[in-house]
């Protein structure tokens, strides 16, 4: 990896050696209410004179407006090129923090410290950055390494039970990716069983590795969505509706029982496998309720996402669990009976 | 360079190579209504089936906004990580059509095909994208190089005088921290016995080899901030005053006197030497009328410059014609004296 991730129980482990490391002139820090709440005052203590940047948490808020805000306060402290920026959050700070200072007087460094687990294991390894996009999920963005990755598993003792539980699907999916003896460790525990140091580490472990390959994109990399082609799709369209809205990993979720189906459909994947997936699945996340109106709707959302060439919506599936297959050209039908199947 | 730059007599000479070299999925082509005018017929005759996108020309466009709407149609149009950006145009086209394309679903490859004397020595080369942000120049963009430059010199014969003359300036500035000899040549010259062929040739040959030496600018490449300094602080001062905006290279005019006085007074450049700078410019751009109350509203200014660091104000000096000095640091009450000696 270009950038080193250190992973340690507390956030004093491993910030101030970096800040001793590197010379900054000014440091700014990004939070939301959650995070200034409850990770903010242990970062505190350890930082010199810095300036504080409040936003709103939730995706809903992760737009060019609060970009104009962050890049506003950048502004009027009157930060230099040698400033450092420390996204202290989840997966919203970090994608939007990391894309404000990437392209602030053209990039200053940032730092990541996920505070989610979501971010732990996925938002904070890979360099992608950016925002949503009139209803478009990270449609503006750029690709840069933050300068350093640190996660303190402590953090995760401040989250509640939906935040664990969502995190915890990029975990499932690194499994069904990568790793079939690990998946035989986590689909035979309860959520609340769970090693979450151990499967913190393993997680970071994968993605870095699969990253590394493959940086940009253009090939390997896009293992990493499986269940985002319809996931993405899910969860675009419950944002806009009153009340539905899902956390990413819940969306993810309904996404990789979706195509484990169209793996099983195409006869990849045995009925087998797919059961047992979608077992795990529901006994954690149960089901989400999605009307045909609303399938209707979600399908075509799925051409916009950004693996797709010439118009075709492409997707991953799996040959088995463990063995996934890129660059699968999937139809709008297909996904509505995915979904009906999954509703089913 | 990274990047190939062909320097041809008109756009056919380079663009179909380019496009049977590459393979893209679609085209897009961005103009402003004076390029669509003058430049796109030529341009058009030569692609395939493509979208075009079209803004209103000039720095006040160069915004956030600006970029919304080129960001729309993009998606509209169902643009892939495939496709190609050609930006057909001066400076303003070249930054942001560059920026939005860097940025749309985190990259695609983009070309600049820059139409402007002032872009085809300057803009087009460097990989330095970006949009203005709160009346701050360039505040919010990112290095990234296009995939390719073509330059068709025949565009020069569309502009306007004012164009040719501004886009000289950095012309001058080239030459005065790069090449005293052809400095020799330039100014014994008037604007219209210049040979702009060859001039664009020399400015684009330096100004590459700066900027291979130091892509990001830490160090050697600001020496092409030679007069932009003050320049840039006096082009935003002007922009927000009605009737009163200067093209860039009128700008940087001021600002190259400016500072070739500041480095008189610091015993690095011979009396002689500013005599003969700031008769040449004065020859070519006249004055521009900055009263007491001006001066003060600009030196401020050019504290949020970029290459500042640690809230002081860093400047590019001349020792001699063709020996710039870099990370001088200037005060605000500097700057007011440099263009008090301006004016006076």
């Amino acid at each position: 990896m270009s950038h080193p991730v250190y992973i340690k129980k507390s956030v004093d482990q491993s910030l101030p050696a970096f800040l001793e490391e590197n010379a900054y002139t000014q440091v700014i820090v990004l939070v939301d209410e959650n995070t200034k709440r409850f990770c903010y005052p242990a970062v505190k203590a350890l930082l010199p004179k810095h300036t504080l940047i409040q936003i709103r948490s939730g995706e809903e808020h992760k737009h060019l407006e609060t970009c104009t805000h962050i890049w506003q306060k950048m502004t009027d402290a009157n930060l230099d090129r040698k400033a450092l920026c420390i996204n202290l959050g989840g997966g919203v700070i970090g994608d939007m923090g990391g894309f404000c200072a990437a392209t602030y007087k053209r990039g200053i460094d940032f730092i990541q410290l996920p505070t989610t687990l979501l971010s732990q294991v996925d938002a904070s390894v890979g360099g992608k950055l950016g925002i949503d996009f009139q209803g478009f999920k990270n449609h503006v963005g750029v690709f840069k390494d933050p300068k350093a990755v640190l996660i303190a598993t402590d953090f995760l003792q401040t989250l509640p039970f939906e935040e664990i539980r969502s995190g915890f699907a990029e975990i499932i999916k690194h499994c069904l990716i990568a790793d079939p003896a690990m998946w035989d460790v986590i689909c035979r525990r309860d959520l609340e069983e769970q090693n979450w140091d151990e499967l913190v580490s393993h997680s970071v472990a994968i993605k870095a590795k699969v990253v590394e390959q493959d940086p940009t994109e253009k090939g390997w990399r896009k293992i990493l969505n499986f269940g985002h082609t319809i996931g993405h799709a899910v969860e675009s369209y419950m944002l806009e509706q009153p009340k539905r809205k899902l956390l990413h990993g819940e969306a993810i979720a309904v996404g990789m029982v979706a195509e484990a189906y169209l793996s099983y459909k195409r006869k990849l994947l045995s009925e087998e496998s797919l059961m047992q997936i979608e077992e795990f699945i529901f006994s954690i996340y149960g089901k989400v309720t999605l009307q045909p109106e609303d399938i209707a709707a979600i399908s075509p959302l799925a051409l916009q996402d950004k693996k797709n060439a010439s118009g075709k919506i492409q997707c991953v599936l799996l040959k088995s669990i463990g063995e996934p297959i890129i660059d699968q050209v999937i139809t709008q039908k297909e996904i509505q009976e995915a979904l009906k199947y999954y509703q089913g």
